[in-house]
């Protein structure tokens, strides 16, 4: 079986990679081959027995997706994105990404299929994005997606094409609506809801975060480890329970930021949560606002995909498999 | 006013051209030019007192749309579409024209803004087709879009595309999902749903239809006129009050196949009725089985947005506006 991750560079593609990598088979089937794909050639992982190339390509620039179309692999995880703040300043950059890109590659699977049949599985990472206020809470399956950005825009076109590129046979796609991750690891960075893993993560390693937002606010969450098993599942699973809607909201931990706070307290002590600073950003309030604060996710929790269920919990896997020095 | 109509040798284009010509005005401006575009030169309506003019344009075509933009009509209704079956039965074309064409179309629009400061009111006609099932009757307005067609699929998309370029300000654009066109006036057509005017139409003729479906069947029409009246009210409300929402579903007429017979009885007596031919059709079956039987357009309705009430309301308009020989 070959496996090619589009995207492998980004935080997920790469514990994907290793994921599958260490593990050797995906479904039953044993992998003998994973090509690595991003815009600059990502990092093969080490300790792995899987052959795994890393290639340097753009799946928007002419040419891009036809080459890897014909490497026909079997399963294809397009995790591949401009992200939200980033499709906000740059309109053109985002379409062309976001939209021609992932276009681009259904494209190309379609012909190198009209020249000799190939319907590869393709597992999307698609976003709760999709979703803007005003909207209930929680938001059911059947939810119509009104994105209030343009990033949200080109991920709800994406699984629109998703759904029409597998209802014709050209594909055999799945799409996962993320959660927001928590706790990601590394350094903070600038997208408005770095706040939601800043508050846990550098606390837990003694340093002050920033809360930017009232302890109120809730949000939909789900630890890098889940979104891992998530992608796998999806890689798996029966499709044909899943008629013409191929995209899936992932269950996640719907949880204030008062829970994260509790939770902290209980993982590393009252003093931790002394850490985190308050300093209100109306930007970033108004911003998280129009998030989605939690959903019922029917159809993916009977397909068999979970989630952790509790802020411990996402915790418990950060310190395990992403804090500075865990086993990974 | 400078009005643009794009699709204008359709039987909607063509009455909307002939409606606007007549009345002279728009939301209470004068109507001072009307520019019509189709794939074809289309007819210029006669007894009209606006100057207009007759163009032959493809918008899926390199720099066609970019010419119609530089136009700077105020007023855009863009109507042009490859109808459902076609587009289901030629991949490519489909989403040539009806995707490509109308980015293109919102693309030009955006650089002619860039070049200097143009926010034309945008008019889009999708297309209840948007909606497949299961789905719940009525429909309500937040229900989730996920077509049966890649027509739908078009359609869906192209809401997205009007939704983000209206919130980023290149465009001012309302989109209007339209009901079935219940009677349409001509020949009977090859359309899966030319049935629901066929068994009013050609009995109010004298002419035999054939039934191809049970009349416990239920669907959403609405006449010629009304399709009108909500275009020209989608090109005057007041856009403030819709957000990011941009399309709505418009209001319509619930009928079975029965209801459609029992006011085709009232209006034509029992002898009409009788030449109504039951012919099941599978294959016609399945896809009407498909569509969308009513909805709660609470939106559109709260808006201004007003249809018939009754199939015999559908009949009147027939008879009084498109039937061979009406005022029209």
């Amino acid at each position: 079986m070959h496996i090619l991750i589009i995207g492998a560079g980004g935080m997920i593609g790469r514990k994907l990679a290793a994921t599958l990598g260490r593990s050797g088979s995906l479904g039953g089937d044993t992998i003998t081959r994973m090509t690595l794909v991003d815009v600059t050639p990502p990092p093969v992982p080490a300790d792995v027995f899987v052959p795994a190339e890393a290639l340097a390509a753009d799946i928007s620039e002419s040419g891009a997706a036809e080459a890897l179309a014909a490497r026909r692999a079997d399963v294809i995880f397009h995790l591949a994105a401009i992200v939200s703040g980033e499709a906000e300043r740059n309109f053109d950059l985002g379409y062309k990404v976001n939209l021609d890109g992932t276009r681009l590659l259904l494209e190309a699977i379609r012909r190198e299929g009209s020249r000799q049949a190939y319907v590869p599985r393709f597992v999307f990472s698609s976003s709760i994005a999709v979703y803007g206020s005003p909207f209930p809470d929680p938001i059911p399956d059947d939810y119509v997606l009104a994105p209030l950005t343009s990033y949200g825009v080109q991920k709800a076109i994406s699984e629109l094409l998703l759904a029409d590129y597998s209802r014709r046979g050209f594909i055999d796609g799945v799409g996962i609506r993320l959660p927001t991750i928590v706790i990601r690891p590394g350094a903070p960075n600038a997208a408005a809801s770095g706040f939601f893993s800043g508050i846990l993560r550098e606390p837990l390693a003694g340093q002050r975060a920033v809360l930017p937002v009232e302890e109120t606010v809730k949000h939909w969450l789900a630890s890098p480890r889940s979104a891992i098993k998530f992608l796998i599942h999806a890689a798996t699973l029966d499709t044909a329970a899943l008629g013409v809607r191929r995209t899936l909201t992932m269950p996640g931990v719907a949880a204030t930021v008062a829970d994260q706070i509790a939770a902290l307290r209980r993982a590393a002590g009252p003093e931790a949560a002394e850490l985190i600073d308050r300093r209100r950003d109306e930007v970033i309030e108004g911003i998280v606002a129009g998030w989605p604060k939690s959903f019922t996710p029917e159809r993916a929790t009977q397909l068999g995909f979970v989630a952790e269920t509790t802020v411990d919990e996402l915790i418990e896997v950060y310190l395990a498999e992403d804090a500075p020095g865990a086993s990974g």
